[in-house]
């Protein structure tokens, strides 16, 4: 056994948070702090010194925090995430000799002992760590040393110096850290700006964008859409692919296998004569126009996200230029990409495990590193869980490194281990099954496990009521109300939301068959020319909801959530509170879109001052009805043909508002 | 990136079990099996091809095994443990071409599809497994690409060939896995002898054997009461130190500074004139008593387990040949053992940190191997919580690395991270809280964190009811009783236990002083003459208790175990079941050691076919009495002066017993 092993007393272990014992970072914003705390103990009974380290690059110094012992051998220190970027954090615990001393000592003053020899050592330990020190701090230790040995002080002068704060704190500052013990790893922390964690999604097809009906919409068109989409309040517009479409095998309405003549085809079968996925495509405009776009935007608060879809059209470039990036059959053809017996033929994958995957990789880098260079910053990935686990990490992990604001949605609707996988690897946010989770059971059961298990240090949940793809049940049988009642469920329990719209807005639910989660006539292979203005838009409570969300700090992060008892199985009730701003949101949704429900509320907020007595008082944020409330009993009642939905905000007389 | 990195599709996550994410063995006994799992998974939708690998040493050549996947990525398989000492395990999983190849033939069969060049794909992955194949495998699968290209054969013979179990076993038998992945690390496990799991001890001062009341007992006498340990059923005799006791600062009776002519002193303060730790107190005999002593216990099933106390009276061999093994203070004396204010000035720690520390720990190792030698193989380790983690680590893997038949017990009654660590280093079973635990929850709380969380995968308790240093209050204050709940408490919670005897059985329970937990008059400082043959003995119930768990596979193991609710807090229910014989105990103990209790115990045993009307039988082992239950809720009442518990035998009709 070496030495360092042999002289190692202290053990850290179980450090948290840790994703997968600290093989992957975890997931913070700016201007947020780390909270880390680990068993930390030696043999016997002797004192340690236990310090957080942290940096935030791996290129610079450490810094050194003290932790403080709670109980149990479990320790606790904080750092702030002061910049974007990487962080990383580590800790370094050793046995403390004059402590241990001091903590003696103090027993044996207690108990009257004879303490002259005990001194004697204690001046022994000042004066070995007056070696290590240098300056005045190494002439003070052994000033100490020498009030220690009675030189000229009483015992009693000479007890009370070594009991003092100055000697425990210059013994350790200068103690022997050469059988000290740190983490065997770094632990990781990827810090994104606010948008990571708060951001409001609207999905919207440029090509239905145009005002006359049945033409391609431009992204002139889009841009003049920009006061709309910021009127209901999102602040990321995110948009399909914009890249040219193929022509070969282009599916038609309704995903028909022949496309009648001017069909648009799908925009996710990307790349033609008029180029692949850093072209634009002609009828959409230009790359000015998309910077234009860009910038218009941005003028709102608005920030454009892109959707990137790893695919090819059989018309794309790079299967002429590239023909080994493809998979190629025995007899000649490409291989397309296939579901059995569902084939997709106007789609060819790439084959990742290519002998020429560094080049392929590369260039699929460039496609973003194309996009950042024209100003994009939020990239929605289509489909990522079909692509390797490597690429994504490799990817990510580069490009933030130059870009540490970028932001990368996953939307892998697959198996929860392999979403999970895709967030450890990276991705900012990521699409959650509650797109399908209608039952109170379903959603209570899904908030709690994302927000509250070691799952919520990595991966950030973007919530969707619908998509371009899914059409939920619930949506087809419920109508107008249940579009209300999942956009508040999708805007309150989750900091991240988004919406396919104008579909969304206008209620449309029509499945392109019974049983069916696609849409009738779907977007995705028409162009649509939507009514904005129908009487039947639920618009302005969208907006309602998304000035809501901007005012309160308290539903600006996810992991906040409790979920409060109410009994009534259609009834779903949750606060969330900012302790920062004392912000207090409590949300209650009735699920049942038919039918008027009531039932008890049981909040407790007994940490908040509000006892059984308590009177307080609770606004609605969406109609400006104030109740008051006694104790943590009370009635709620809800008709979903008004509105589905109270989101509270919690006026507690012991909380004064901090904003 | 490395082409290996970039290439590894397959990830294995959360393997179970695993300690430390594999940084410390699961402990088990031999004849036992290993349930592994784990999430393995990879990108897209490809077929996973996932083996266990196991090996008895880490010389051997590793054992593959097919694992299963059950729901959720979660993959299930197993292995045998058939001889002691250490064994490893992994996984190593691959993407399955030929598997991924016919679940989509499958379909496209189904779908009544072309699959002419499908069956050619096939054909040339089942060539390419050729490859790596020799003999007659090679020659079949070439003949079976033969089939799928149709020569010969229509397609329906080449479609069934292809999806034909033949195929994807010998594909799968030489598939390529370059790009495998496997576990980071090898998780080890520690296969103990039977007796590691399933041991009751019997702890004994041999200095207070003698048949002449005051005379000092020697090894002989010793042997004299075998007769008597093991008709109480015992299978350890535990012996305190042995060795010579020093003479310096020795202490007298109930600790006293000052011993008198002819007190013994603690048998802790080792080494004198005489010799050290590896030599007999002349008093007690000779070696050549002590292997007697030992070959007779054997007669009778039993084992001697030694106490090894790595410290020093101030008169032991090496103060005087190693003055650096040990702490001087500047006064020139040696530093004693001290808790301030108490001082222990009968014992000098050995400094394990000394710059000799090679040395130091290779013969306080020596001292091991020496009683190893006489062929002793379980050792009671004294406070090893004041020993560095580092050493015992390094001394038990080494000395089991040559002795896989070694028990080490750890006495260290300490804070539970500490007990953990040193569980997790190596030590075979470990004193527990149970020695204090008296109330119903705090009973269920600990017997439930030790055998359902993490820490039953590695740490053995060992319930000890008392010991030396430890009358609890519970014993102090109920008495004969309280004894015989205690008793029934340990032997059946756990099964490894030990009793302090012959105070136990005697229900010796008078302690020092009011408040402690002493025993006045202790044994640790003076020679006892106890009469064994006292009508106030509980000897009977203990033999009796003992005799159950001898013929009840179900009291041999403890983390089979299972909390029963039951309506008094005076009274705790729990089970036991042993799959393997059908063996179900269920036990029920009044721990009001004044009171008559009754209440109806709730017992769940619908997974053995008891449902809400059956009938069924359960037999109190401890009187004989027979009772006829109905279902799931019967009536319990426990008089505690006539005995505190039932331990029943339940006698469930579904259930055919196997002995």
């Amino acid at each position: 056994m070496s030495q360092s092993t042999a002289m190692q007393r202290v053990v850290i272990d179980n450090v948290s948070p840790a994703v997968d014992g600290g093989r992957f970072p975890i997931k913070r914003i700016v201007g947020e702090s780390v909270l880390v705390s680990a068993d930390i103990f030696a043999d016997g009974h002797d004192e340690l010194d236990v310090l957080l380290l942290h940096r935030s690059t791996t290129a610079d110094e450490w810094t050194e925090t003290p932790m403080s012992l709670d109980v149990n051998d479990r320790w606790y220190g904080a750092f702030d995430l002061e910049t974007i970027g990487h962080y990383e954090y580590s800790i370094i615990a050793w046995v403390d000799p004059f402590k241990s001393w001091a903590t003696k000592l103090t027993k044996r003053v207690g108990a009257g002992q004879d303490t002259t020899v005990d001194l004697e050592i204690g001046a022994n330990i000042l004066e070995e760590s007056s070696s290590r020190a240098t300056g005045d701090d190494a002439i003070r230790l052994l000033q100490l040393a020498s009030a220690l040995r009675m030189d000229g002080h009483s015992r009693e002068e000479a007890e009370t110096a070594a009991l003092g704060d100055e000697c425990a704190t210059l013994a350790s500052a200068y103690a022997d850290r050469t059988n000290a013990t740190t983490c065997d790893v770094a632990f990781g922390v990827t810090v994104d700006r606010r948008r990571a964690l708060f951001s409001s999604w609207y999905e919207m097809f440029p090509r239905s964008c145009s005002p006359t009906p049945g033409a391609h919409g431009t992204l002139r068109d889009c841009e003049a859409r920009l006061p709309y989409v910021a009127e209901l309040g999102f602040n990321v517009l995110y948009l399909p692919p914009i890249h040219p479409v193929g022509l070969t095998a282009r599916k038609g309405s309704n995903n028909s296998v022949t496309s009648a003549q001017g069909d648009p085809g799908t925009p996710w079968a990307i790349g033609s004569a008029e180029g692949g996925h850093k072209s634009i495509h002609p009828e959409l405009g230009t790359l000015a126009d998309f910077r234009h776009l860009l910038e218009a935007a941005g003028s709102y608060g608005i920030e454009i996200a892109l959707d990137i879809a790893l695919q090819c059209s059989p018309d794309h470039p790079y299967v002429t230029k590239h023909p080994d990036w493809f998979h190629w059959r025995p007899d000649g053809t490409v291989q397309y990409a296939e579901n059995p017996p569902k084939k997709y033929q106007d789609i060819y994958p790439l084959e990742f495990d290519t002998d020429d995957w560094p080049a392929l990789w590369q260039e699929l880098k460039s496609i973003f590193e194309f996009w950042i260079d024209q100003g994009v910053r939020i990239f929605r990935v289509d489909n990522p869980h079909t692509k390797p686990f490597a690429f994504w990490e490799w990817l990510i992990v580069s490009l933030k490194a130059k870009h540490p604001d970028l932001i990368f949605l996953a939307e892998a609707f697959t198996r929860p281990r392999v979403m999970q996988r895709l967030a450890k690897l990276g991705f900012s946010q990521s699409y959650t099954y509650f797109t399908w989770r209608r039952s109170k059971w379903e959603l209570v059961e899904y908030a709690t496990e994302l927000t509250t298990t070691d799952v919520s240090e990595y991966f950030r949940p973007n919530f969707w009521p619908n998509t371009p793809d899914i059409l939920m049940d619930y949506l087809q049988e419920g109508g107008t109300p249940s579009f209300k009642a999942r956009l508040v469920l999708a805007a309150t329990l989750s900091s991240n939301f988004g919406i396919y719209g104008p579909a969304f807005e206008l209620c449309v639910n029509t499945p392109r068959e019974e049983g069916s989660e696609e849409y009738l006539n779907s977007e995705k292979y028409e162009i649509k020319h939507w009514d904005l203005q129908s009487p039947d838009s639920i618009r302005d409570v969208v907006a309602r909801v998304n000035t809501i969300r901007a005012a309160h700090p308290a539903l600006q992060r996810t992991n906040n959530l409790t979920i409060h008892e109410i009994e009534n199985d259609q009834l779903i009730a949750y606060s969330k509170i900012d302790e920062q701003t004392n912000d207090l949101i409590l949300t209650v949704v009735n699920i049942d879109p038919w039918h008027t429900q009531s039932g008890w509320i049981r909040t407790d907020f007994g940490a908040l001052g509000i006892d059984q007595g308590t009177q307080f008082t609770v606004r609605d944020l969406l109609n400006g009805n104030t109740y008051t409330w006694r104790g943590m009993h009370n009635f709620i009642e809800l008709n979903p043909n008004e509105m589905p939905a109270h989101i509270f905000e919690v006026v507690v007389p012991t909380l004064e508002k901090n904003t």
